[in-house]
């Protein structure tokens, strides 16, 4: 059955802040029960009935054999960009002894179901291969299929060739900006993603800053880069689960732990996972003094860049000291729009993920993976979009509750 | 005229010892002028007559163009089986500003004249790239000259192949040996090394403990290995070379500048520079308790052994705590018998050079690229065998009145 190479190339083939997020994991929650599961947000396709369980073990089977090697863990030990040794010897040795655990696969209703069930500190390095290989083997399967013609064929590569031409013409008629590439989890094919970065570090050297990547930042001597996810804080509420009030201290509780281990380092905060409006009345002067910036991935970008200045300048901070990351749903004219809206106003920069990994000319999927459970109750993500909401529905209403939910902001994911 | 892939494929495809050495020569001896100097001690063989001069350059010049990217410094930096931050942040930066120094390229009787003059800290990464690309070249040439017919030709990597299965049988047989590979500078090709290398870690995993070639170890997630050069006893000789007694002191110099930097991890000492005889001499009861080992490049390997034995005795250091590392013309028979001559008396290893990556029945050349001068003064090796003696008649002389040298022992070099 095997026709492709494996899709997942190397145990260091994830995004880099499972590694950073999974050092936090290791210090202080390695045992936590959680469960990571797939959810197809493309409605009108069904996967089970267009990728093949054979291959889609397979290439998830080939994760489970890998293992870090002498070199994954030289480099890592020699990431530097974010702090002195921020990853600690006892984070490698973990890494070095790191086994893939079990995943549960099955069919329901012309879907995968598809689990991830163990230990926080192993089960979180699934989630981002598992994307990749679904996601590569659905365009696998799609090209394969009989409805593919000769043409259809060929113009993929010359489709994706071009729109990268095109975007890397306007960005260098913007020079001044900058982004890093965030697209494993749904890019195209992993040769793609290679060619892809690879391309832009030869074209865009100084606005290309690196990649999420961080076996291709290993490859091709790249940045490997990445903030964190909202993973940490919806485990964090299942782990001091008790009552409302420590549930609601459990925000704060993530960043806290984040710049005890990272410091300035890795200070962008992810700010969305119970809505912003929590998340700056939830953010300390403090805090907001000390952190470098703040990520967006949700609702509208520019109404969140007003709200973050508004919310430094009320505290008196000059907000073109800070930066703010946009990673939700870019294409090449959300970027120059934000870009330039906020020119002079707030440092801006972008982590481009599926349009700029798999624009083909072939719609992308809007595939997640994600926490569900943590130390035995369920999860909840609000976001400022509702329609990238998680969590059973009786979770997120005492959620909004908890967090003073007001939105009802609803808009499908492009991606 | 470029038919071929670039000999040498990344600015780490040095052997190791050049950045640990680097090291030392970029913290004390920065600007030190010295010049390296090709020899072509295989006296048949007229390299300008078989090599062609524009590949010459053009490979040479590949080399000039490699930089060390950031995977490099990460790779380097998070070395650490020797030692816990082995490589200074000084440092680092210096390989991340390096650009190979020119060379200098000529020809003179049907043989080429090629040296590399400038500052220590730079010029000594020449020495191992450019052996490569000269070696390599010759049998690329060799190959593509009418005197190679179809069988010869056929045959190359037949005979590699099964004598390289005979050699690990062998070794299979005697599981308790270990070795690395040391064969860079005089291999086959690139690409037959990295065979080598992949093929030697999937049967002996236990036995094959690395390879000295920095970039292969990287490539394949192997331990990057080495010891340290006479060059280092070599320049030293002429940094201080106001009289004989401070000459004379500049052996245990370097000893003293290597412990003072790498302690015990990297403590094997090269004992033949100036002949073994005034090595044991040299070396003090502190430092003979303090390291690791030693290395033997030339002479009679047991002979060898035999005065590293007595040495220890003398001193009341037992000889099963120490390691001796046997790196001159080594062929499987020489392993085997070496090993199991010591076997229970001392710690044995070895560092297989030109036997290992270049076994394909076509004669090997022994080609060498030496430190002919340091400061301004001819530098000289002596060592266990006259045959691999470098430097003018006159400083021969000199260095052997002042090293008490006796020996007389002359055998063409095997590589």
């Amino acid at each position: 059955m095997r026709s492709d190479k494996p899709i997942i190339r190397s145990a260091l083939e994830n995004d880099f802040y499972k590694f950073t997020m999974g050092q936090l994991v290791f210090n202080k929650y390695k045992d936590v029960p959680v469960e990571f599961e797939l959810k197809n947000r493309t409605k009108e396709v069904k996967l089970a009935d267009v990728i093949d369980e054979g291959e889609l073990r397979e290439n998830l089977d080939e994760v489970g054999k890998l293992k870090f090697n002498k070199t994954d863990i030289h480099y890592l030990r020699g990431t530097n960009e974010y702090g002195d040794r921020m990853f600690s010897e006892e984070y490698l040795q973990f890494l070095e002894n790191f086994c893939f655990p079990e995943y549960e696969l099955g069919k329901v209703d012309g879907e995968y179901s598809l689990k991830f069930i163990g230990k926080w500190s192993e089960i979180t390095y699934w989630e981002i291969p598992a994307l990749a290989i679904i996601n590569e083997l659905y365009y696998r399967s799609l090209i394969k299929s009989k409805n593919f013609t000769k043409l259809n064929n060929d113009l993929i590569y010359a489709t994706g060739k071009s729109r990268l031409a095109k975007k890397i013409q306007i960005l260098k008629l913007n020079s001044d900006i900058t982004f890093c590439d965030f697209g494993l989890r749904r890019r195209f094919s992993s040769e793609w993603q290679d060619y892809i970065d690879e391309v832009l570090a030869e074209e865009l050297p100084e606005q290309f800053l690196g990649t999420s990547n961080t076996y291709i930042a290993m490859k091709h001597g790249l940045l490997p880069m990445g903030t964190s996810a909202h993973e940490l804080f919806m485990a964090m509420s299942g782990i001091v689960h008790s009552n409302y009030f420590t549930i609601g201290k459990s925000h704060n509780k993530v960043l806290q732990n984040w710049w005890e281990l990272y410091g300035y380092g890795l200070s962008v905060a992810l700010a969305d996972t119970y809505g912003t409006d929590f998340f700056f009345k939830d953010m300390t002067a403090k805090q907001a003094r000390l952190w470098k910036g703040l990520r967006h991935d949700s609702g509208d970008p520019i109404v969140f860049g007003e709200k973050a200045i508004k919310f430094y300048e009320s505290l008196g901070i000059n907000p073109k000291e800070k930066l703010l990351v946009f990673s939700d749903g870019l294409d090449i004219n959300a970027i120059v729009r934000i870009h330039n809206y906020f020119k002079d106003r707030i440092k801006v920069t972008f982590g481009w993920g599926t349009n700029l990994t798999n624009d083909m000319g072939l719609k992308a999927l809007s595939l997640v993976i994600k926490l569900t459970k943590s130390n035995g109750y369920g999860t909840v993500k609000l976001s400022d979009n509702l329609a990238k909401a998680i969590g059973k529905t009786e979770d997120i209403e005492l959620f909004k509750k908890i967090f003073n939910y007001s939105g009802n902001n609803y808009e499908e994911c492009k991606y």
